[in-house]
């Protein structure tokens, strides 16, 4: 599909065909799509849950404000941020470590610098590590959404959900922030959108002080 | 552009050409283009600041580990992730309102409900808002680099700044974070890539606890 397609096909779903399924392979493909998505110092901070069942969606969507699509759509996923995701020792840390060392992007020497400066980024006050995780998180998540557009199906991103209710119900551990939930499907037969709504101008967007 | 080909030639590039600018219509054309990205309540909590000069983008680049692609690239964005972005009198927010109001969305007598759902997923503890900020930018940041790559250009987010050194010298009010900041430009010639970086499979991006 063409790109500007993509980007006027994305509308954000209210209503999804409960009867229509997504195969493994099609969702297998969107997040492969997605992973490609760049991030600080590729340390890729996001994992995803994926809900399937109508027991676990129905559990979701009771702390999600009972929106219906939450139990509608075939998939949702609880889009994870990983708030350690650059520390000493977290497997994505060592395995990008592993990497850089074997196609010498970095020295075994390095080492103390490559830790000391994402720690420096993403520990120099209390919230940085929230801030990467969700902003890398977020890089994710639009990606994601585009590449289920390309896929011919639908999304739907969600916030309003209790944050830390879908922790405990999910055994979600505390390392972790969630910045959304996503359904993905197809939409209802017949479904009529309304107009997309109102965006900010490049006036609106572009500032100085 | 295809969207498989955008995902595929979208890469964090080091090396612009610093004889070769963007104009204005394109760059305006690229952030058209992501003002699509979708938000929460459609808030749209991003702004961006384009630095063009020398002088300006040099005070960026000493406050960013001194990386040359901050002056060579002809346009450094600073995005910024607007914490207050969901608080009863922003303009963003009043805009929305009134427009759900005159499309119908919603009726005058739900603008309680409509401010303190905002309150109770934006401001539910310390952190909240800048989660918000956080993610949408992200969303939106994700959208300005396929864009970039869209229009044939190249782009590089960048984390590796001082934070509070940036908000300073650019005179950036606290409600801000900083989760990024975008070069965008065309490839330096005969520049030669590396290979893409590895990324986590699908089998270590899902978790179940």
């Amino acid at each position: 599909m063409e790109y500007n397609e993509v980007i006027h096909k994305r509308r954000a779903i209210n209503f999804f065909d409960p009867e229509r399924d997504i195969d493994t392979q099609t969702l297998n493909k969107i997040i492969e799509d997605a992973a490609l998505t760049p991030s600080s110092f590729n340390l890729q901070p996001w994992n995803l849950m994926v809900l399937r069942g109508k027991e676990e969606k129905e559990k979701l969507k009771a702390l999600a404000w009972d929106q219906p699509k939450v139990a509608e759509a075939p998939v949702v996923l609880i889009v994870l941020a990983d708030r350690n995701g650059w520390q000493e020792g977290h497997p994505t840390v060592e395995k990008n470590w592993e990497e850089m060392v074997a196609t010498g992007a970095m020295k075994p020497e390095q080492r103390d610098w490559f830790l000391g400066a994402a720690k420096s980024l993403y520990n120099w006050n209390s919230e940085a590590d929230l801030a990467f995780a969700a902003k890398n998180t977020g890089f994710f998540g639009m990606s994601l959404m585009y590449a289920a557009t390309a896929y011919g199906l639908e999304s739907h991103p969600m916030d309003g959900f209790d944050h830390e209710g879908v922790r405990k119900a999910f055994n979600i551990p505390d390392n972790y922030w969630i910045p959304l939930l996503l359904a993905v499907g197809h939409r209802k037969p017949d479904l009529e959108l309304h107009p997309p709504k109102w965006r900010k101008t490049v006036d609106e967007i572009v500032v100085s002080f």
